[in-house]
């Protein structure tokens, strides 16, 4: 079975710092320009008719790093939240709001509100964290989170790092090379198009 | 940070039914061809010093198929199963060994015995047995099976389909596009030079 569109994509948007380093900027200052590059693939989503997009923001292992980078891509996720919101996403925030690296405004993000394109953004998300509301309630904690068609990540690592593992069970993974800063509409292009040849079967 | 040689290989060993299909066999018959690779593989693991493999043999998804792949595909795992323990290999089977599909065979591999590699096969395995053991026992049901540093996967497809959801979170995947039982030792080591290549930072 060829799958057509698909209806959940999850997207990983590595490569800010080492980004940043080749241009002689400190590795924070990455994290700022992949802002644009976001807002430009959830407007490609949309026209495509993607139901739903999930994006790795940042997690709970990646608040050990210094304290610039934390409030740098701390920023971006809040700036990203807000602007993808004003243009009618419908919005969820799924990540630990208990623990101190949860941003402040993010907390608005916490229930899903609007009708538009979901977007899930990934903030202080961990797999274990995650994990553990199978047992304390019975379902995830990112639970309104659907099963993913298709994941990509820009950067050329080739692994999931904790992204979402139940949703991610079944989904097509495809690689980018280029860092996420230098995200180009093609790039989008050749998931989608790699995504059309793959086989859909599930193991049946 | 680099790493050297992965501690733990997972294996997808996908494509027996395509491999046969293109010989003019019936589907069914492919899985026969991929028991002597298995057993090169294994050869190959532990010449080099990897600690423990896993390998997916049969989810509960795939018992879903015609009866005539169920017998092979079940009969392949019987097989690799006593002559990789006949090699030394301390094998462990994980999968759901309450429910029918479970091959009779494979019961004295419930518990690990012998201190040689480990080898963990997967046999009427599905992640969401898996991961109930997190709520009705408070761990994985694939417990004793450790955290994987690389994955390697055969035919091509780019997706993980549901092996080992929590084990694999931090691993690389590399895929092969030939049919596993076209398997090469230079797929093997391809793979290894691969790895060897990629950042293993684990996001702090």
């Amino acid at each position: 079975m060829k799958a057509s569109l698909p209806r959940h994509i999850g997207f990983i948007p590595d490569g800010n710092r080492r980004w940043a380093l080749l241009r002689g900027m400190a590795k924070e200052e990455g994290y700022a320009y992949g802002i644009e590059p976001g807002l430009e693939l959830f407007e490609l989503c949309r026209q495509q008719g993607v139901e739903e997009i999930s994006i790795y923001g940042f997690t709970q292992d990646n608040t050990r790093r210094p304290s610039a980078q934390k409030t740098h891509f701390s920023a971006a996720c809040v700036d990203y939240a807000y602007e993808v919101a004003h243009r009618g996403a419908a919005v969820l925030v799924v990540g630990d709001e208990q623990a101190a690296p949860f941003p402040r405004d993010l907390r608005e993000f916490r229930t899903r509100q609007g009708t538009g394109i979901k977007v899930n953004l990934l903030a202080n998300y961990g797999w274990e964290w995650d994990l553990r509301g199978l047992c304390d309630s019975g379902q995830l904690r990112s639970n309104p989170v659907s099963r993913l068609d298709l994941i990509v990540r820009w950067g050329g690592g080739r692994r999931l790092s904790g992204f979402l593992p139940v949703q991610s069970v079944y989904a097509d993974f495809y690689v980018v090379e280029d860092l996420w800063p230098d995200f180009h509409p093609s790039h989008f292009q050749e998931a989608l198009n790699w995504f059309r040849q793959q086989d859909r079967s599930l193991g049946g």
